[in-house]
């Protein structure tokens, strides 16, 4: 592709995204397509020659579009939003024009500077503690992975005897980086929640002082702040304080929540991260910034290196005393420049423009708890604390049977989804099916929401 | 930013692009900056009001372009290439506008459905046995760890015995995978190398006798077909058969020489690869495909499933049974739509487009090697099987001083990269300072090779 086509189909793509976005709106959230329908349709073998760009985009058209679930739609309610917003995607395009690989700070100073840079702006903006340093990760799960194998690390001979501790409602990835960290099952403790489905303290240190008793190590305790089945926030202050006394590793995981205490009304659900030792929150989820990034910070970058540098001749050079090295504060060596979208989004929405997007989620997520608490044959299932709402439909005839309640939840759900106007997904509290509501994507606004309420009443 | 403002600048961010790709061979490869002179230039708190978008590309000129590596340069000669070629770039800013998280088939069923093609016509292009099945992960880094954490499931309860294996020459990610993989100092086994930097694959058999003596447990074995110092490429049958004689996992590390077997002529190297469990290359380096793209091809799924899958209540759909949820097969939950861009590529130039590109490569790099040879002033330190070429300024006055030599190359690189024209690196080989020469950026030409020799020439 010579430079002046790809000017031209670059260009091209412009358009195509801008149209896109303009009709995204008229697009069903999720494809009406069959597993394997997409695979069958396309070639069995890579082309032998080349092909011109107009084919490749035809094919966009006619195959891969008609096939995605679409992320950016203003009636995706699902998971947790991932936004593509459009400073970030100008930053991802800006990367990828750049194409530096940035492992080392040599191989991109400025990628290595700006990220530095943006990964302290952010850590103002969310007031954590001035004593974490942040770096970008693709991912929480990568991050709560490191965060375990730095624990490992830190451990040392009795690494073997060591005890992890989370709560029944963490994340799966938490229980995932356990068993990639080689934690075996009997010593993986899961801590009872309260009502709130927020982790108990107070089971934390008791199970912790048995392992002890045990000759155990109590070696790391995962806590959440926004958890992904409810938004639970787990009281971080009180299990730190148990996390330090015992010696163990102390990593909070706010993958999805964290973002949100650049409001200082809920800056509170963060009290005490100051205790922790490593803390992740994605731009990606409510930040407005394109997946993937991940933000992680630690206390001790020093824990981090031992556990994750590797410098072998050919790739030392004469700076390495002074300057980041990225490369070595994670798993994986080669890096995008992912600070430059954060950037882009930071700069271009200003803190006062993520506030006034954040807080209109929130007011949304109440608006429609409220109408869910107003009905009677409806049901909430956890509290609001930030953009998600957990509820389901209980008509009077079916109460008390909870095998019923469920399929009737799942089938109501499906109906809605089928519609294809919106995407909600589901998961379970207590054994209870629950139905969730998740708003954070940048596109939705009020009508939205309340024509999202309205596809549920009419399919109850 | 409104939509007609994104249309505006990423029109605006397309000219910049294609500008700078115009210019490129202008900018000095590596940029003439201090540590932290970036970082100091930059604000050091967010803004708290949004910023007009011309105010954040004034400074990307200002700051960013001037203090960024130019990985796409034509005197790219450093480490091993990451080619972000236009097909790629329009792959990346597509995905990007698209914004989807490829985590589950229902997330995007386009996306999961194309990585299992463009994996298959991959797995084809390179003559890979089929019952290799391909993802794609970040990086080989990553995908050598999961190698390693899926090698330490298969053995279960002897996993604590587990030795692994590789060669002197191999990347320090495997060794840093070993440690991630809480395999300790004593479990792993440098095995040496012959003459032209290669596994001996008798040493490596003598060395798991030994350990099934001690009632140690061969665990896993990593070859390399390609090695970042010099691209030696370990004779991978007999390590092979020797891995399967002692019941190790046997992983293929062909991050840069992998791709190479596109080339038939390049196949041998490979010869022996059907007998690896897993398998690592990276199309992002020498397959045209911006950073990141790392296909991972195993032998068997479900040993790697159950490493890596993890299905919570929230995450389960009604298509799991009949789906690929590429979630389940690596580290990070969070996926981007990274097939897009290989199917970009692959179409774009079409197999005998990218043979054209690889085969200029190799030619180049055995013309340089040529030149190298015929200078008795020069010395070549290693066979030239790919790309690379390993050789150092050999003064008569300084024959046999090994440390003056070292110094006098090293202070020669220096020279030559301090010019801007080039960016090339160092390696050692037996303990010798080598200057490498990676031949594979996608803009690098015959006359640009040339030159980076006359540059050697007038500095040594």
């Amino acid at each position: 592709m010579l430079p002046e086509e790809f000017r031209r189909h670059a260009h091209e793509v412009v358009d195509w995204i801008a149209d896109y976005w303009d009709d995204l709106g008229a697009h069903r959230v999720v494809p009406d397509v069959e597993p394997g329908e997409i695979r069958r349709a396309l070639p069995t073998t890579a082309p032998e020659a080349g092909e011109p760009f107009s084919a490749i985009m035809a094919d966009v058209d006619r195959l891969i579009l008609p096939g995605m679930t679409h992320w950016g739609h203003p009636g995706w309610f699902a998971y947790f939003p991932s936004n593509a917003s459009p400073p970030a995607v100008l930053g991802e395009m800006l990367a990828a024009g750049l194409g530096a690989q940035c492992m080392s700070w040599i191989t991109s100073p400025a990628a290595t500077e700006l990220e530095q840079v943006v990964m302290e702006w952010l850590r103002q903006l969310l007031d954590l503690p001035d004593h974490f340093t942040g770096s970008i990760q693709d991912t929480a799960s990568t991050a709560t992975l490191v965060a375990f194998l730095t624990a490992r690390e830190r451990h040392g001979p009795s690494a073997d005897r060591m005890v992890a501790y989370w709560s029944r409602e963490a994340h799966s990835s938490v229980a995932k980086a356990a068993r990639l960290a080689g934690i075996p099952a009997e010593h993986q403790r899961v801590i009872p929640v309260d009502a709130d489905l927020a982790m108990c303290a107070d089971e934390l240190a008791r199970a912790m002082t048995e392992d002890r008793a045990r000759g155990l190590v109590p070696g790391i305790v995962v806590a959440t702040m926004g958890t992904t089945s409810s938004t639970a926030c787990d009281p971080l202050r009180p299990i730190g304080e148990a996390a330090r006394a015992a010696g163990a590793w102390y990593h909070v995981d706010a993958a999805y929540g964290g973002t949100g205490a650049i409001l200082p009304e809920l800056r509170p659900l963060l009290d005490g991260v100051e205790l922790a030792d490593s803390y992740v929150t994605n731009p990606h989820k409510w930040l407005m910034t394109s997946f993937d990034c991940s933000a992680y910070y630690v206390r001790d970058v020093e824990a981090l290196l031992r556990t994750c540098s590797a410098t072998p001749e050919y790739l030392r050079t004469d700076h390495d005393a002074s300057v980041v090295n990225y490369r070595d504060w994670g798993i994986a060596m080669g890096r995008r420049f992912r600070a430059l979208k954060l950037w882009f989004v930071l700069r271009s929405y200003g803190a006062e423009g993520l506030r006034a997007l954040l807080r209109g989620h929130l007011e949304m997520a109440q608006t429609f708890a409220g109408w869910v608490d107003a009905e009677p044959a409806w049901q909430r299932l956890a509290p609001v604390p930030l953009g998600l709402v957990c509820f389901r439909h209980l008509p009077p005839e079916l109460v008390g049977d909870e095998a019923a309640l469920a399929e009737h939840n799942r089938a109501l759900l499906a109906r809605v989804n089928a519609s294809g106007r919106v995407f909600l997904t589901h998961t379970t509290l207590d054994g209870v099916y629950a139905i969730r509501l998740a708003i954070g994507a940048f596109r939705t606004g009020p009508d939205d929401v309340r024509a999202a309420w309205e596809l549920l009443l009419a399919n109850a």
